[in-house]
């Protein structure tokens, strides 16, 4: 007789963790081997501090299989409902073309992408980025675009910081319309508060009263109205202040665009160009100004430059910016940008065309005036007087009852105080939304017929005076690809470009690229997370609540903390969340003196530049030879500040990539002086399950949702960077207007426009945590051992800058080359662009020191993998070595020369080295060649020649 | 007062349709100039024979839009009910991983590529066809499989057909086990019968007492017994019979494969292999046989050869088949397999990795064990001795009881006859899955436990003597990508080495390569559609039959038929089944001597296949010079085959890309001779909207789905080809044997192994035809429009072969490439590969004509492809010019050197021409250079060396 295993034999506990890993067991064996060591417990040992070791396992669900953990998640999304939401406010129902959808948002060569940096090889996406600035421009009718911010809240926030740095006006004080949307406001009087400007809201009739640096105006404001912002504008400029306007991007392709109002900057949000609204996020803020204020504009812009064939070759602008060059001093932390949305709602533009996105426009308008017609024939007053879509209407004591008739409809109104209602409507509506609408607003027998309304000669909403004139999208690039075919084309020749991590490992030191699982990401375009609107009613979200309170209590288990805020919708934006937590809490107990922050010299620029923002004074502590916080010094600063020490920040493991020895007692020292500690969460992934920032001693933290928890970054963004703190903190962490969130205090305002943040892309976390369960920590300790293994490969070629005990480093190394570049005028810059040559994204490069690369392999990448890597960077040394010893001179060479593409070597070839040295220097590269779309970009030349629109086609000839 | 326009001004009626077309208006009228014409009108007038014209607007709904149409279908879709499926026969429940659903299925990478005919820019799919094969050896145990067949069923009957082929045994009898599945001894009886074949279906038992020259066995058998199939086989061989074996793919892993027990042919379905159910399919079937048999393998297979340069390139081996070699002899008409469905099973397999099937397989057995355990104790009979998966269960008078129990628990079992109960475990089932039938089956008070039963040291129910002992899988491919980061890039690579239509356009005449939109692809994956088994209860498929109900329609509104029969998953399946309406038909009417089948000289080899197949007689007519059919010829042979005339095949317009004049003409004289008129459809996208083969005399037509209606051609299949009829023959159509189908006679045997074929992917055509609405003539009109732009533009460089009325072509054209062959050396394989070079597929080759180029732009392509397809055939004319001129030498020229790989311009150049001249002869090749990732391949050496497994990793060095 013969037997079968049993099903207790046969599980695979491991079923996710197995496919989330690159290396496999006899693979991490062959890299311990080559550590000298023989299993991961020793490598953790020799590498994390056992003072600050979490010896248990995470207090996690066991994990589920991949299958197990959609059919939960399902269950979720079942719980929400997709109601018609014409609740408005800057966010409204859209179609995303099938197209677009399916090639772009759903195909991870554009959203495992990473941030153009490395401009040569991220042509495709640079182009799309570049082709929403263009949308942003011609719509706005302004000079100048960014590729795209946060969400239009936090776009009206950087307006105002930036009227500040460039205005003429000496006041404190910044206006803002009190019919922007609420959100809106609530985000700009928390900036406010911490630059310690004074905020007036009111009614615009009243602007001439006030002394200000700036206004935020709303257009059509957030009751539909549409005013001629011109008298409003040169009452600003009449007092050398900044006239700030967020606008609807549709309603632009109709009404007069505020640029040509005389406004000097313009921003609002691209969602409906095509981005589901996702229960508030991810969508991309577009931002305008004029010309003159170019060195002042926040985010990231993508400029046309030359590169060094002379021919046109995109990459981003001005790249040193704000934080890089004030660092302490900068009023903007901006880092990640919405690329993956940016790059959608610009392929929305191309797709419709201006013909499209007007027709659209008109449409969405028309079914405003049949709806308006009709209800003001049954004596509904409306609000406001002209409107695009929205109205806002008078309904005294029916509100109630009309609200019920909606929800029998499952339609959503906005609901005002004072017997209002108002309603938005969009693409997805038609003839029959609007009969319903009718319906609900005039009860059955009201004997309206739509179609005879359409048939009327019925008045525009908009004003005549304030109709658009000038014409939209009139590059070609926007005139080309209205049929499927070509729109599909287009989208494969960008991707084609680029180098994604479907392509190669992208070693970013602080990124953390690792696998963005196809059933991570599968959930974020099921519509019960994809269609509901941020405002919905409550009960409408239970899915979304389910799921963000359990994501919630995992990343507790998992840092530590007590309570967890999902507003920031950046790293950059949590560390600014956090630390106005503690500010709030210093407050709290009449500590409001406590301003300054203790920073590292080794920090990321956003630290000094967060801090600067939550209104405090950054003192900055050295760093010592190894790379360590001088405690030293640290302890002189703390007792320095003494009453007036708020916290620190610091990063752990360091930004050096060692896990600090010091680390507790660095936190002791803080809290001993009365400072709380605020832990930068970009290297959450070395801690994972080895260590949680609470025990260690932080109060607050951010987490790189996109780093460490799989949201993948898109190209540049979206990313999620939620906050931990501690119970006392908790109290003070942002809370939303619109939507009151349980436990922080009522009265705090808001960090981001929408409660959760980016809700709609917390189910990749979900998934993430989800499918791993308490083996996260088996991720961190393959990052530790893939660094580790690299650092010992490499470290004969190139010294490795840092490390920690026993020589080991965390979960990435910087390696330095400096000395080969005294030695041969290699830089840093040659052999990053040099590893283009073997079809590698370059890793980080000279931060956090200059003439360096930090390498983070992260634990998806193979032995295979790691291994190419090695021999790529062995074989560059070679190369070096070739310079060094005067066989290449030391301008004509492979890495001089680098990157290659198809022009170098179709042409006339007369360099030192071979054709086939220069393409095709591996195995690998001669299996899977990726070329390089340009040659080196220029950035200087683009610098000094900004041009940030599309790029005229001649121009390419 | 401004106004707005009106929602009827604003109305976008042809929203999708615009999407669909490639050329816009203003291109359409520029393109019309060319032609000397100012409109479609004109040019329709000119073009299509009066006497055909349908006059009128199609009788279809009006077009919806996307959302409006995918919203219709999510409808039906709400219909189905996506119940627990246990049913087996041969269709499993099974988890498609993540990553092969988003980057294979999902992508159009993958799903727009062509049959790779032409293989130095198809290595990718070959690949992973290659991989397949390997994976059908290892698990028959064979020297040789193909890479795939249409489903389970027809690859028992071209088993039986091969079997005929080379058995040695003079016998007409063939047996089939009655323990096959049911649906797989229907399709064998229809062939059978129509070969003229005795069909012996009877208990193997008895086999010995027959004379045959092959029998079919199944193994596991339907109700799950395991035999030794050696004694059965012994007896087989003796008589020099051979043994065909269908067999569960998941059991080879743990089971003796049947090509060890002595098997000549083993296939079967590799559906649960990630492949959802979709209700019938589209699933690859595998065949495989033994090295002697390789001549008479049906369909196609890969194999290794090398290119110009001696690397290892794989191409399709052994091309020239069954229906090209035998033409009106040949009895297979394979021509369409079911490649994306294939490499999504191969992919599976490298996914899983032969660790993993295994434990797949394990699992899936130790689940049966525990609940036949469980069974037994309470005295439930099992009727199999032995099993894999599936228990066949004495349930006596309580049968109905236990089905409604598994129905409140939404489970589906095999429901058979005499008190008996059958159930299939698949890898989606689990504890909880065998709890629930202990439940169902014993009732809640069972006392049993799955965990305790799995304790329990259970008796295996797999045969002792027949367990594996043979190593799966040992290929490296299938063991180096199973983190999903590896696998992700595996597909990227492979992907990126071909050209599909996302990059460029497939100009093939015959094919039809037009756009496949998102939104018709979008639903197939829809759970709805995606998971229901084909022989589920009707109840639960209701979204599918108005679905299907409504295509049908449709479809007979197009073709004017009365009925369609949506059976045949392939096109040359659809003529087998016409001819078999035909044939029964004449049968019924006591005419079954009727058995000659007229065809054009010019039709398609599977014509004359599929006819011998339907167990006619071939009797060939003539062409005239113009390329039309001889009337008199046609008149003459009609009149010869008198009363044995059964009907004629022909293409309309024809294969020469022609509408003929005398089509009407040419039916009528068929009739008169009591014939029957079949037309091929392969060219219906000419007709759609402006002629019905209804009206102009067919009887019966298929359709393929493929190519007119939107379904992608996956790189070689799935395919659908429904026939249309018209009343007199829909009695004679396909029927089912376990799903009765409405219509046809009940004893009709079926022709595929699903009652509506690939029912799954039937929601393309049904988004397509949806959202067209009677605009489906435009298509057809721009069709016509772009192919005769293509003709005149080009003519002057190649001479256009055939016309017709005032010198139009229909929706392609023949480039004739024999007179500069006779000047130049020059064919139209070297035009073929040159054509890479500037980044095209070649047009069909050599068919109908031997040395010409077959090309259909479809109405898809915008004019800026086909205008760069006319720069590149005409910069290709010059290059001809210049071997003509004696420029270049006959054997050194750019022609003769195409297709041109990276590998060429990295070694040693010295050629006649420049390495520019070579890889980058126009500017889109600078801008988005494709590389063809071999040189030419060497096809003689390929099939002298036949090589059909994967290739060891030495022979890439």
């Amino acid at each position: 007789m013969s037997r079968s295993p049993s099903l207790s034999q046969l599980r695979e506990s491991n079923a996710f963790l197995n496919r989330h890993l690159g290396p496999d067991a006899e693979e991490q064996q062959a890299m311990l081997a080559s550590l000298g060591l023989g299993s991961r417990v020793e490598l953790i040992e020799q590498t994390v501090p056992p003072a600050i070791r979490f010896n248990r396992a995470l207090d996690l669900p066991a994990a589920l299989d991949e299958e197990a953990a959609l059919a939960r998640l399902r269950g979720y999304a079942a719980q929400n409902q997709v109601w018609t939401s014409l609740i408005g406010m800057g966010y409204h129902g859209t179609l995303t073309p099938g197209v677009i959808l399916r090639n772009v948002l759903e195909n991870p060569g554009w959203y495992t992408a990473y941030t153009p940096y490395q401009p040569e090889i991220a042509q495709g996406r640079l182009e799309a980025l570049l082709n929403f600035q263009q949308m942003t421009i011609d719509l706005t009718g302004l000079d100048l675009a960014n590729a795209s911010l946060l969400d239009e809240a936090t776009a009206a926030a950087e307006a105002m910081a930036l009227a500040r740095r460039v205005a003429k006006s000496r006041s404190n004080r910044f206006f803002v319309d009190e019919h922007c949307h609420p959100q809106t406001i609530s985000v700009v009087r928390t900036r406010a508060e911490a630059f310690g400007f004074e905020l007036i809201v009111d009614t615009v009739d009243r602007l001439s009263g006030h002394e200000v640096f700036g206004a935020l105006l709303q257009y059509p404001d957030t009751h539909g109205e549409i005013r001629d912002l011109r008298p409003l504008i040169e009452q600003l400029h009449a007092r050398q202040a900044l006239a700030c306007v967020a606008a609807d991007p549709l309603s632009l392709l109709v009404l007069t665009p505020p640029g040509e109002l005389g406004a000097d900057v313009v921003l609002g949000s691209s969602q409906r160009f095509g981005v589901p609204m996702g229960y508030g996020g991810p969508h991309a803020a577009f931002f305008a100004c004029r010309d003159e204020y170019k060195r002042a504009m926040p985010g990231r812009i993508i400029g046309a430059s030359r590169d060094a064939r002379g021919q046109v070759a995109l990459r981003m602008a001005l790249q040193t910016r704000e934080q890089h060059i004030r660092r302490e001093k900068a009023n903007s932390n901006i880092c990640t940008a919405q690329v993956l949305l940016a790059n959608i709602a610009g392929f929305y533009a191309v797709y419709h065309g201006p013909q499209g996105l007007k027709r659209i426009a008109q449409r969405v308008h028309r079914l405003a005036c049949i709806l308006a017609a009709g209800l003001e024939r049954h004596g509904i007053v409306r609000v406001n007087r002209h409107f695009f879509d929205t109205l806002t209407l008078e309904v005294g004591g029916s509100q109630t009852a009309i609200i019920e008739s909606a929800r029998a409809q499952r339609i959503n109104l906005r609901i005002l105080g004072r017997g209002r209602l108002g309603l938005s409507l969009d693409e997805t509506c038609d003839e029959n939304t609007v009969a319903r609408l009718l319906d609900i607003f005039l009860g059955a027998d009201h004997g309206l017929d739509v179609a005879a309304l359409d048939a009327e000669d019925l008045e525009s909403g908009l004003p005549a005076e304030l109709l658009r004139r000038t014409p939209v999208l009139s590059h070609p690039v926007f005139s080309a690809h209205h049929s499927e075919t070509r729109m599909l084309r287009y989208l494969k020749q960008l991707e084609n470009k680029d180098l994604a991590l479907n392509q190669s490992m992208i070693p970013l030191g602080s990124c953390t690229m690792k696998l963005n699982a196809s059933s991570e990401m599968i959930p974020i375009t099921w519509p019960e997370f994809a269609q509901l609107h941020p405002f919905a009613p409550r009960e409408q979200a239970t899915g979304y609540k389910l799921m963000i309170d359990e994501l919630e209590r995992w990343l507790c288990a998992i840092t530590g903390f007590d309570a967890i805020c999902m507003q920031p919708n950046s790293g950059a934006q949590g560390e600014y969340a956090g630390l106005l937590a503690i500010r709030r809490y210093h407050e709290s107990r009449q500590q409001g003196q406590r301003n300054i922050c203790l920073i590292p010299s080794s920090a990321h620029g956003t630290n000094p530049a967060s801090a600067q923002m939550a209104g405090m004074q950054v003192v900055i502590v050295e760093c010592d030879e190894a790379g360590n916080v001088d405690l030293a010094d640290l302890a002189a600063k703390a007792r320095e500040a003494g009453e007036q020490l708020s916290c620190l920040m610091a990063t752990y493991p360091s930004t050096h990539g060692v896990y600090e020895e010091g680390i507790r007692q660095i936190c002791e020292v803080i809290h001993q002086h009365g400072g709380q500690v605020y832990m930068d969460g970009a290297n959450l992934n070395a801690q994972v399950g080895l260590a949680r920032p609470a025990d260690i001693g932080a109060d607050v933290s951010h987490m790189n949702l996109h780093k460490t928890f799989c949201i993948p970054h898109g190209g540049g963004g979206p990313g999620m960077g939620p906050i931990g703190v501690r119970a006392h903190l908790a109290p003070f962490v942002a809370n939303h207007p619109v939507v009151p969130i349980d436990g922080p205090l009522p009265q705090n305002d808001a960090v981001s426009a929408a409660p959760w943040g980016s809700a709609s892309i917390l189910p990749i976390s979900w998934m993430y945590i989800a499918m791993m369960g308490p083996q996260l920590a088996d991720a961190s300790e393959v990052a530790i051992l893939a660094a580790n293994y690299l650092a010992v490969q490499l470290s004969g070629a190139f010294p490795v800058l840092y490390s920690g005990r026993n020589g080991r480093v965390a979960h990435e190394c910087i390696l330095d080359l400096r000395p080969l570049k005294a030695l041969t005028g290699i830089t840093e810059e040659d052999v990053a662009k040099r590893l283009m040559d073997y079809g590698f994204h370059a890793p980080t490069m000279s931060f956090p020191v200059p003439g360096t690369l930090m390498v983070e392999p992260t634990e998806s990448e193979s032995k295979a993998e790691l291994d190419r890597f090695v021999e790529a960077m062995l074989s560059i040394r070679a190369e070096i070595a070739q310079v060094q010893d005067g066989h290449w001179p030391a301008e004509d060479n492979p890495l001089k020369g680098a990157p290659h593409t198809l022009a170098d070597i179709t042409g006339v070839w007369a360099r030192s080295y071979s054709i086939e040295q220069a393409v095709l220097p591996s195995a690998h590269a001669r299996a899977h060649k990726y070329w390089p779309a340009v040659n080196r970009v220029d950035n200087v030349y683009g610098d000094r020649n900004l041009f940030c629109a599309c790029v005229p086609l001649e121009a390419y000839r």
